[in-house]
């Protein structure tokens, strides 16, 4: 455990000496006070953790990772697990949906595989596999605790290597047949609620399911028994080999004080893992968009972050954090760009 | 009234052919079908605007309306109207917080003196004045019918002007210390509200004093007896200059087919009076964000369009409508970068 354990020994709190200095200059720029809103939060935020009341965004990166998940054997999902290799693949040629907004917005898209269950070939998909498929939760558990710590190193592994690569601003997606389900159930754990609270229809499952999907989670959480004050372990017990992948980078963000932007309801139960093992981790986090998946407002308010765009949208694939980075890059520009009511007495007078 | 006639006749409705042709092939994209939520809406509706399934923006551009209210003078606004001209002259220089993010996102700001009820020094506005301020209408009109079209043929000839240089996206934005009165006033006459329910706080008047506004634009509305049916009465007793200009730009976007976005609670009263004017408008116009001014949703509903950005934002100057550039251009990428799931068949197997 000890590449986890020095990672999370690195994180320090975000600094917010250099919010209040960053807050009292936005609050002088000319508009009325507080009016840029979440624009005002978002550029105060960053400058807490880069240490600089005029935070630069830079090189982008999101950081898709792709794991399948057995518990499809019991009818919680529509597709074939076939397809989670399939739009891995169509993701390193640029052919996806996060691909196209990423493209928009000048990002690097990385794809790893954490736990794909087929031989994924040869391509730019970086290789940190740890099994093929979590296994399916409501027969044991998804995975061991050692198998966690792998996949999760593995986030860490990919997200430090583009940190030194200069990326200074990173996003999580993923690709995984079935990953709703066990996001349910880690919202469920740590959340305290009933799992039909928050279960939905995922990639089109019919309505008529959905009740059956809670049923197999709930079954699932009542044989494993996970502790909801242990990340790594609801991770094993009913998380998925992805999710800790995309918790594991949400750590090395915080460990290197690079801002990770949270993508929809799957990795916003990663990072609920992330911040259970290790509360700071949120100082570096973003939300993006409010998901339409039943049980993504449950999870981002458990998280504690608050949602900048409404888009209907659940496609995942880190689409909904990649719009994001536009918004996060604007707010920059408006600390920049804007002047003083100061400095503005003195051009206009 | 030719210009503004011979304007709203060449306005034909979005074409639905070519919406249903871009629904179909975005439904073949691969992913769960709807799942991009609103950047399919998007792209879709730019689609039937262009007649064209892979709509593009080009050249984008926000053209910020400028005015004043004397109906300041009754204790409605904190802010001088002097800030009106200042913040105009702050925009040419690139100043304000429309400037940094029409930056980021590439777009040109056009400033247009409306009715700034001062001289402009010399500089980049364009001076289509058509008086001084608009009037006091808990007295009188804000303006007379003939000002009224003159300003919004304002809006349509500097609209046009940039569309002739090749501007495929437009935006309204405003500058116009006490504007959020007529503003509620518009919305209050046309939606049918009291005034109460859709009178906020604008540029930060204090909270106990917002009732007192209330009660001033209900007696301009009971005095000026504007008909809810005609959207150039309604602009003239209870409006202003730069909403008017607003509206025109919208009207000659609607003209033109090229799209145009509101911006907060102000643009979305002027798009009421344009739609008011001529209901197809509304098939050219873009929300933006869910301005925080009371009434800004009552407003957004009233128009009958979505929002995408909730920023929590309220500083106007179409401020907004610029950071939905990146959405509106993001959708279009995703229109064009993605395959189907029938290419994709031939390029993974």
């Amino acid at each position: 455990m000890s590449r986890l354990l020095e990672t999370l020994n690195n994180i320090e709190p975000k600094d917010v000496s250099y919010e209040k200095k960053c807050r009292e200059r936005v609050d002088l720029l000319i508009k009325p006070k507080g009016s840029l809103g979440k624009l005002e939060d978002i550029v105060i935020k960053l400058a807490g953790i880069q240490k600089n009341i005029h935070p630069k965004v830079e090189k982008k990166a999101v950081i898709v990772c792709a794991g399948d998940h057995k518990i499809i054997e019991e009818g919680v999902a529509t597709s074939e697990k076939e397809i989670t290799l399939i739009q891995s693949v169509n993701m390193t040629r640029g052919l996806t949906g996060v691909c196209a907004l990423a493209k928009h917005v000048g990002a690097e898209v990385v794809v790893v595989d954490v736990g794909i269950d087929n031989e994924v070939p040869d391509c730019s998909i970086i290789n940190r596999k740890v099994k093929y498929g979590a296994d399916n939760f409501s027969k044991g558990p998804a995975m061991s605790r050692e198998e966690a710590i792998q996949a999760l190193e593995a986030g860490i592994d990919v997200a430090e290597m583009l940190i030194k690569k200069g990326v200074t601003l990173l996003a999580t997606g993923e690709m995984g047949i079935g990953n709703t389900t066990p996001s349910s159930a880690i919202v469920s754990v740590i959340g305290g609620f009933d799992p039909s609270v928050v279960t939905g229809v995922g990639a089109n499952l019919p309505q008529e399911k959905v009740k059956h999907k809670a049923d197999v989670i709930r079954k699932g959480i009542e044989l494993n028994q996970p502790n909801p004050k242990d990340g790594i372990d609801v991770l094993s017990k009913v998380g998925g080999l992805e999710i800790a992948g995309m918790a594991g980078v949400m750590i090395a963000g915080a460990a290197n004080r690079v801002p990770v932007v949270v993508d929809g309801f799957i990795c916003t139960a990663a990072a609920i893992i992330a911040t259970t093992i290790e509360p700071k981790v949120k100082d570096y986090l973003f939300a993006s968009h409010s998901s339409l998946e039943l049980g993504a407002s449950k999870a981002t308010e458990l998280l504690g972050l608050s949602t900048s765009l409404d888009m209907n949208m659940r496609l995942g694939e880190g689409t909904g954090a990649v719009l994001m980075f536009n918004l996060i890059e604007a707010a920059t520009y408006m600390n920049d760009v804007m002047i003083t009511f100061e400095e503005a007495g003195f051009i206009v007078d």
